[in-house]
Parts: structure tokens; C-alpha cells; sequence
């Protein structure tokens, strides 16, 4: 169908009043980004890769869209499969216009004016020009992964990165002058994986590799993952990242031997299976988060996720492929045990806290409230709408839930977490949402009318307070 | 007190703004029904019953209004009790305005406006000349069941039935010439009731009785369930429903030969207590999945109901009387597990799932969106709002949740699961609530000003999806 | 740096329209109150005292607005610690600015207009001066505890007490003639805490002090607290309170005689560990349940808070001091199971339902339906946004879950649960935020606007309800 509307987004997107546009306007739209957290890979920012085409930039690893065009009743050929990139953005251009009210549908109009300039709307109509149009400029030098990273005003892209992993796209990078700064994050899920045991015996084989140590007993591991730590730090790391459903429970209490013991029996005894595992990878998250503690990082938690849900994909497509879910288990008193075990002895670093079951948003920003000490602005983190809750509705609710708990203006704000070089946007929709709640409370007179004041607290949102919360070097 | 409103509710109710109104009148207002899911007596259909008097019709059976008469300090005898039918509806009308806010409030309303016109408020002093209109109007051809039911122009009335109905009034009404059809569903609740032996084996005489089966094994029960599931379908049936706390523990895995042991054991041994329940069940509940799909049917949950949890009302007045509640029990990995059980071997149905507990929202619409798999649009539905969520804060919930983390074009819409042959002003309801939320977009600058668009979208979920998604005969 | 807003907040703050501020001038502002708990302290009201200074009556104990300066990296030393009085108000003040969205920032604002008349905002440059004035009027007699009490048309004050307590404070002040009744309320959790042997052990002896009795014997710690009860009532207490992470789990089951057995232990045995805590707290506390239902109390229950989660500030500063949290446990069956237990013999007072998760309204709310029994108005009552939930988005939550699960003009409304005599606010904030509740449901049609009926309802939830509720003496 002909679609009536041929400027879209409207440049005040999102913004409800004239007090939010006044807020973007001044003190949001144009501040840097410090990207603290993402998952962009860093050989494709090292080689200044350019992309074919749209679909290649856009389509290909992007698990929302994915998800999207599966409920849609998109055969996985035009997804994920066999059919041609031309074949595979037609087929997603097509149902873009049943995507409303997904922030899919938000995004691509963000994405398509932002940094391709188009504001039309995406549909089976449009999309044959547009995906043209998009692939020339793709072709430009203003289209690399650097420009686009340049365009955006990031100071730093904080990759994520597997602790065996050689950083050597980060320091290929490091000798460029690049105009930003991309630095590795610590993620040692792997590592933590105690109950897969053909998994995690093939990860320390990694390590062992990597580090050129024998790993036999668990003080092995630990000094294995120092090494790798004391690597990462050398190479500009700055931040630790674990990704895990829940935290691993401290109330499964085993002495250190007893740990020490099952750790041998895990390494040695084919088909093991781990009596505490909880024990097991508790000790050895604590002793990574106290080295972390010793080299001033920041560390950061993702909890929640539960992954892999469907097996035919799963084993068809692999890992991250757009079936994983928000999860309904427990958090608060796993994270009050494990938070306290490293403050009591003074070891608990900057933390930030990522959820992911909205429903657990207040119990997250009351949590973080119990761990501050004074000794710098927000120190524990109750962090930015998370994956699913990456949208209007998921920011609003963390938004409202970290104000009304916590300290808003201590927030370190949005980061993209994405794979995608076009997910900068996200940046821009944060800081319009967060514009038009604080801009609607002034006008509703729930705030003061008071511009330089609430700016200057939208500035440190977007931009300040990343700055300066992170100790990067 | 003199009430100073006399029109209500106002035709543009729900309805805030000018597109939210133009999407109701033109996309969805006149759209038919397709009442996939209710709780009508087949026989008050089939027998085309007429009502004494709006107590019966109204009040009866009605336990929404029985709690709030119990919350505002009404006698027992007035809500349940011996009192005459005029003096329950005086009780009633009495009542209804201390019910503001609560959607009792608005559904006394709408359902007075349509079918019985009235457009004057309930209260103790309309209340004795509302009665006498309204049971005047029920002595009239335009009241009976089948007249309410065409005059809401609805093409299916979905009923739920027991697998051991002998679906005579769906055989006698298929008969009549009735302007709608009325199709039965199979809702096999009490033989997954393992934990409650005298109870099941109750039950399981009655599957014995009307399939002339002896059930001594699992595999004779599984056969007689075999039978009805086949009788269901020759008699129109396209729908299965099950009602349950939590879906069974997946993770409770016995060996079939185990699970066959302790049927045996459960048949013959007086006073036994399953011990591995969720085995049991959930071998029970897989096979009647895999069956539907083999039917080509569409499969229901309704997961997280409490019932019947004052014990006190429960031997007074027997189930289903307005002392249930919602749960909180964890649903997320169960709901995986059995899915994915399912889909693994291409048995997975189309599947709704419907969820209580508004905290879970997110849960279920993420849940929903792994088991898609392109083979239709919006194969694994996340229903709509659900028993206490059928109401404006639980629609508007659900339809965000859904919005933003599934694909609201895909939706199948509202259903009644009501009791009540007055209910069908819910779905108004519901389309005033679903044209308000995307109008307010629209004019909020977040959807295109594009009514045929958007309306399109409208009209799919109210009617056209619905439509398509069941596989009636 | 310099506020452009001079008179904050406004006249009409929180009210975003005509209907909301009718209601509020109308029917809510001028109500008095019924403050049924508290924990302000009976010897402060008792002695009529006055405060040396605004940090003594404002800062001193709050530990909302110490979490926050925590969170603004304040150092612990201006927070509780050993600066001056004059220096940790400053260092609050200059803080004031970066709470806004967060309850103190509003709190803040109505506190200092009234009682203290000051309409400016409160920041490091206007601290001093407001530190002055304010001072100079603490010193004065409208500014005592009695006078601020009554300046607020408080008529009932509930203070929160141990049953061990003499209530020697509220016999004296029942001597005086204040204007107002201070009634107690009957507090026993130390009794339950029954995990905890050397606490609960100490706190039997005050119990055998307090009572002269001998406590060997779970009979003897029950006729004591029948001594404690009866005591309270004679002193006019007419309420009871329990905080709780969970009620005790029902399902744990024990005969009485096992219980008694188990109780002697504990009793007796050097470092015993119970192994039914929930069969024996359990059986305490419907002990006690029934005896309020005895004496005609009404019973409240706060769930779900999990407490001093900061080792390190527990041990430098005691309970109490900003380091507990909303807790994510399950509630719903063993509400249910509790209730009904007491129920079933019609032994179930009039009760309230405090609620810390906000993920868990609507299970409360549907909860407390279960329980009414048409014995009064509104029995089972899903009371008010409490502690973390006491702000905006908190009440507006619970209010909407009420109204549509439950009945909201069956409401007994705010009450402040606070330490602080300056919280009777929280009241003001309250209404406010009810009658923007309710004015904007009839602004937008979705509630007949008929001001003599619905400022009805907004009186009842603001005074009379609550009047008629309690059995004070």
C-alpha cells in the first residue's frame, strides 16, 4: 500500500513538549559518546572495514530483526539461510510496516536517517531504491566502520572480548589515529561454566594455550586468569563484564579445600558431574572480581538472560540467533550476598548492575542503593535498559525506577551493547526519551523550570558522568 | 446521592484523541467476532434459552461481582444466598458506584448501553426501574442467547468442554440455522490432577465410561484421551485449553517404563501419593500435544491461576466463586523446557499463551517469540489480558509488552472467557483500549498519521487474524 | 549555581488539571488524619519535645536521604559520622539539586513549606539561611511534637511498639489533653526470629521480665504474650503489626507436640539450630493472630523487605541506617495459606497487606479479594505504597492495582510508616496524587465527572474509611 507519510521521523521524535525539545536540543543531541559497553568486533574497527551492502551492515547478525521476521511467518531461507542479500533485506523491507510500535520499527527510521540520510519510510515499495541508494554510500569512505564510529562522536567503543583472546585488532588499532579510542572489555563466562564439563575442559585447554600454564588445580586456574587480566589491563582494559543467569549462590558454602577438591575432580574424572557448582564458580568469580578491585576497574554484571531456548535453531543456526528469553528466577538476594562478600573486605569495585525482567527493576535499584559508600558519584550502577528492554518503554521503566529509588542525575546512562556499526542511534533514542521524561515533568511542574539546572543533569546522563566514572587510561 | 451525569458512558469513551476515534469508527467498531475462547453454557445456546430476569442473566454465575460485593461488606445471602433475585440486583446496583476505577464500573455500563440501550447510570435509586426495562427486554425474541449473540455479529462462539462431554447441544445447535456456529473445545484439566487421587480416578471412571475403555495402564488412558480427542474433532473441535498453575517440570525425568509404574501404582494402590507428579503429568500433557498437532489444532495455556484458596467459601459454594487469585510462581524455564519439547520433533502447535500475573508480561512475550519458526504469522501467540488483567491497566499492559518485545500486527486479538452472554461488550472494550493506545502514538508523533495503514493493522487484530490463525472447519 | 524558579513548588503541585484540583481543595485538602502507624517515638510526643535544629529533626535518622548522599559519593562522616550538625545540613543541602525524580526532592519542597513556610529551594546557596530560619522556629512553640501534630489535624497517632515495652510514654501523654490520641500498636517480631537463638534467647528474657513469668515451654511463651496483648489493650492499642520477609510456610507441618519438643530445645540446647522454623513461627504467630481477633484488632502484615544486606555499615551503625531492600521472594500461597488458616474458624481479623515489590500489586491486590467476607467494608485491605513504593510512581501504582483488582473506595489510604515528624507531607503527597488520579479519569471520560460523588470516594480514602476501620477506644 501507498504509505501517506514522507518525513519520517519528525526531527522532535519522541519529544512531547517544548521543554524536552529544548532539553535535547541544548544540553543532549550534540554530546559525545562514551560507549563503555558493546559487542562491535574490534578486527572490523581495526581494518576500517566497508560493507558490501545494507544487508551485510544490517540484516546479518541482527537477532531482533531475525525474531521479528520469524513471528512474522518469514520462511529462515530469507533470514538467516540460503537467499541472496538482495532477497534477504527485501524480504525484511517487506514487513517493516508490520513491525509498529517494536522499536524494530523506530530504529530502522533512526538508522536509515541516521547515517544514510533517508527519511523515508521502508517498505516493499521503497525498498529497492533505498537498499541502492544505501549500498553506494555504503561504498564511501564516509561509510566505514571508523567514519561511522567518528560520525557519531564516540570517544570510546569498550569492546567486548573473551580473556584468551590476543587483542591483537586492539593493538593494531592502538597504533592508529583513529580519532577514538576502542578498548577491550574482560568477559569470562566460559570460565564459569562448571557444569558443561566437555565445554569448560576445552576453554582451559584455551587458557593453558594462551598463558602457557598447566592447568591441574584450581589456584592454576586463578593465577591463569590473572595473567590474563594483568594482559588486558596492559593492553587499556578498564572494564569486566559476566553475563549469567543468576549469580552464583555464596549460601553454597564449601571450604576452600573442599572446593579445591572438586575442582581436581572436574579437571580429571571423565563425564563428571559437579556436586557444588555454585561453590565452585562463586570462588572463582569472587577472585576475579577482587583483582579487578586491585586494577581500579569497573565491573559489570548482566544477569538474567536465559539462552538457547529453542534447540532445532539452536543446533541449526548456533548461539545468538534470536532464542533466548527474559528469564523469571530469582536476583536480590544472590546479588546482596555476593555484593557484600566484596565489600565487607573492602574489594567491591565500581559495579554496574544490568537486568533484564522489568519486573525486577525496583528490586535492582534498591539493591545498588545498599552499596555505596561515599567514595565516589554512583558507584554501584543500576544500569540501562538491557537487550529486550532496550526501548522506549524498557528505558522509561528503568528510567522512573532508578529515579525514584535511586539518584538519577548519578547515572551513567545508555551504552549500545550491540553488533551493529548502525546501533549508535540508540544513543540518540535514549537521550530523546530521557529529554521527554525529564522535559514532561517540568512542564507538568513535577520539576523545576529550570533549564541550566535540569540540563546540566541531562548533560552528565548522556556524556559527563561516563567520562568520569570509568578509569580509562 | 442524585448522580449529575446522564449520558454514559459518551460514545467516544476510551477513545482520547481524533486518531484514536477515526481508527475505532472506520477499523474496528463493526468488525464481526470470532469468540475463539469463552465459557458459554452450550446448552443455553443450543436450547436458544431466554432469561427471567437480569439478575440471572447478570449476576449469577458472576464472580468478578461477587468479590466486590464481598469488599464492600454485602451479606453473603445478597450475593450468593437465599435473597430474591430483585433484592440481589438491588444489592448490586447499590454497589456499583463504589465500584469506580474497577472495570466492573465500566462493564456495568457498557453492557447496560448495549444490548438494553440504557445509557443512565446504576445506582439505588435507577436500579428498580433499570430491573423492570431490562427483564421486560429479556422476555423479548431479541434477547435470547442466539439473538445477543448474532446481534454482536459474532461468526464463532469457541466453547470449553470437558474431553468426557457427550457435545450434544454442539450437535444439536449445528442442526439449527442459527447465523453463527458454535464449536467445542478440549479442556483435559482433571486427568493431569495426579497429586489429587480420589478426584482422578473419579475422573478417569468417567473417561472410562464414555469410551467403553478399561483404563488400567498409562497407555489405556492415553488411548481413551485418544478417543475424545477424535470425537472432539469429528464434531468440530479446532481448539485445546489446559488450565494450570505452572506446566509440568520437564526437568522430572523419568523413564517411560517408571512413569508407567507409577500409573499402575496410582490406579491400584489406595491412598497413594505420586511421587514424581510432574513426570506423570507431563508425559500426559506431551501426548495430548502431540495429538492436537496431528489434528492441525490451535493450543491454549492458561498458566498461573491460584484457586480456590478460601476454603471456608470453597465447601459453602462449591469452585469457581470468586476466592482465586493470581500466582507468582516462576514460569519462564518450564514454559522453555515443554515447548521446546515439543518443536524439537515438529510437534509444537499453534500455541496462545495466556499469563495471569502482569509482572510476567515480558516473560511471556519473550518466551513466545523463540518457538516462531516462519511456518505462519504469529504462530506462538502471548494472549490477551487474562481473567483479572482483562481490564484497561491489564489490556494496555499486555499490549505493550507485546508491542515492544513481540509483533502486535500478528496478534490474534481479545477474547471473552467469560460465563456471561453479556461479556461480548469486552470486546468493544478491548478495540476502544487497542485504538486509543495506537492512536495516541499516532498523534504523539511515535506511528505515521497513516489511518489506512495502521487501520489495516486495526481490523487484522480484530477480526481478520483471528480469522486466519484457527483452522475452523 | 544560580535557580531560576523562585516559588516551588507550586499551589496546584501534582494536580494537572481542573477536576484533580477541584477534588483536592474540595474533598481532600482540609480532611484530617488518621496516622494508624508510625514509628514516630512516644517519649518525643510524650515530652512535647522540641528540636535544637533541622538537622536534629530532619537529617538525624532518615535514612532515605543518607542512601542518597551515600549514592552522591558524600562521605560517610557528613552522612551519620562525626561532623557538625551545621556541616552535614549543608552537605545535604548542597545535594538537594541532584535528587530530582526521586521522593526526597518533592518531600523535600513540602516539608520545608509547611510547617516551616519557606517556598524556596533548598540548595548549598540557600542552605545557610534556611538553616537559620528554621533553626529560630524549631525553637518556638508551634514547632514542639504535640503543636506540629496538630497543626497537620492529626487525630489518631499509631505508634509502632515492643510488646515488651511499659508504654510509660503514651500513659503520660494519655494524662495530658494534646488535641490528638497517641494509641500503641503491638509489634512483636523479635519473638519469631527463631533462626537466630542468641537474639531470640535474650529476648525471651525480657519477655519473663516484663511478665514475671517462667518461659520454658512454648505454653508459657504464648500466655506471656497473652500478658503483652492484653497489656497493649488496656492501653488502648487496638492494632498489631508483624514485619516479615515471608509469612511462615504453612505447608511446613508438625504436630503440636513435635513443635513443644522442638521449642524446648531451642530453649535449652547451646547453639541449637531449628529445624521447622516455619512449623514453629508459624504456630506463634496464628497464636497471636488469634488473639488479636479476640480483642477486635486489626492486624497489619509488611512483607517482603530483606534487611541489612551491608555488613559493614550493620556493624559500624547498627540496623536501621539505609542498607535493606526489596526483597524478590515468592508470596502469594503462603498469604493465602495463612489467611485461610485463620479464616477457616473465623478467626481472621480485619487485616492489612503491606507490599514492598511493586512487581507484586496485583498478586496482593487479588489476594486480599479472596478474603473479604462481607463482614464490613473493605476487611482485607491492600494497603498503601510503602517505604521505597511511598513516593509518585509507587502510590499511583499501588492505587491503580487496587482500582482494578480490588475496590478503591473501600481504601483506608496513606498512612507515613515514618520516624520523621516532618512527614506528615506525605499525607498532602498523597491526596495530591489520588486526586490526579481520580480528576484525570474524569477529564478523560473514563469517570462520570460528577465532584460530589467522587469527592465522597476522595474523602473516605483520605479520613473516613480509616475512621471507621479501626476500633480505636
Amino acid at each position: 500500500m501507498e504509505k501517506q507519510v514522507k518525513q519520517w521521523p519528525a526531527a522532535d521524535f519522541i519529544l512531547q513538549n517544548e521543554a524536552a525539545r529544548r532539553l535535547y536540543e541544548e544540553y543532549a543531541k550534540d554530546q559525545p559518546i562514551i560507549d563503555y559497553h558493546c559487542h562491535l568486533p574490534p578486527d572490523e574497527i581495526a581494518g576500517n572495514k566497508k560493507f558490501e551492502n545494507l544487508t551485510q551492515i544490517w540484516l546479518k547478525g541482527d537477532h531482533y530483526k531475525w525474531r521479528a521476521m520469524r513471528a512474522l511467518g518469514v520462511p529462515e531461507a530469507l533470514i538467516t539461510g540460503a537467499a541472496s542479500d538482495h532477497d534477504k533485506f527485501m524480504a525484511w523491507a517487506k514487513q517493516v510496516p508490520k513491525t509498529v510500535r517494536n522499536p524494530l520499527f523506530h530504529w530502522t527510521a533512526m538508522e536509515l536517517a541516521n547515517p544514510f540520510g533517508i527519511h523515508q519510510l521502508l517498505d516493499e515499495t521503497s525498498g529497492a531504491a533505498i537498499y541502492e541508494t544505501c549500498n553506494s554510500l555504503l561504498q564511501t569512505a564516509a561509510f566505514s566502520t571508523q567514519a561511522l564510529i567518528r560520525q557519531r562522536k564516540v570517544e570510546i567503543v569498550g569492546t567486548t572480548d573473551d580473556p584468551c583472546d590476543t587483542l591483537l585488532p586492539h593493538q593494531n588499532f592502538a597504533r592508529q589515529n583513529a580519532g577514538f579510542r576502542m578498548l577491550p572489555s574482560f568477559r569470562p563466562d566460559p570460565v564459569l561454566n562448571v557444569t558443561h564439563q566437555g565445554a569448560w575442559l576445552a576453554y582451559l585447554q584455551k587458557l593453558e594455550a594462551v598463558t602457557g600454564r598447566s592447568i591441574k588445580q584450581l589456584d592454576d586456574l586463578l593465577n591463569a586468569l590473572d595473567d590474563r587480566i594483568r594482559y588486558f589491563h596492559e593492553h587499556g582494559c578498564r572494564v569486566a563484564d559476566l553475563g549469567i543467569v543468576q549469580l552464583p549462590d555464596l549460601q553454597q558454602q564449601r571450604d576452600r579445600k573442599q572446593v579445591e577438591q572438586e575442582f581436581r575432580l572436574l579437571v580429571s574424572t571423565k563425564n563428571y558431574q559437579v556436586q557444588y557448582p555454585d561453590a565452585l564458580s562463586g570462588c572463582i568469580v569472587l577472585h576475579l572480581c577482587r583483582q579487578y578491585k586491585k586494577y581500579g576497574w569497573v565491573q559489570q554484571f548482566h544477569v538474567g538472560a536465559i539462552r538457547n531456548l529453542n534447540h532445532r535453531l539452536l543446533t541449526q543456526l548456533g548461539a545468538d540467533i534470536g532464542v533466548d528469553s527474559i528469564g523469571d528466577d530469582q536476583q536480590a538476594m544472590r546479588l546482596a550476598r555476593f555484593l557484600n562478600e566484596l565489600d565487607k573486605t573492602d574489594e567491591l569495585s565500581k559495579t554496574i548492575l544490568y537486568n533484564l525482567n522489568p519486573a525486577l527493576n525496583e528490586v535492582f535499584a534498591s539493591m545498588a542503593g545498599n552499596f555505596n559508600d561515599g567514595s565516589c558519584v554512583g558507584k554501584i550502577q543500576f544500569g540501562s535498559g538491557w537487550w529486550f528492554l532496550d526501548q522506549k518503554d524498557g528505558m522509561e521503566k528503568q528510567l522512573n525506577a532508578l529515579s525514584t529509588i535511586g539518584i538519577l542525575s548519578a547515572f551513567i546512562g545508555m551504552t549500545t551493547d550491540s553488533r551493529s556499526f548502525l546501533s549508535y542511534s540508540r544513543h540518540d533514542y535514549f537521550r530523546r526519551i530521557l529529554c521527554n521524561l525529564v522535559g514532561t515533568d517540568m512542564e507538568k511542574g513535577l520539576l523545576p523550570m529550570d533549564f541550566s539546572w535540569m540540563g546540566e543533569i541531562i548533560t552528565a546522563i548522556c556524556y559527563t558522568n561516563a567520562k568520569n566514572y570509568f578509569n580509562f587510561p
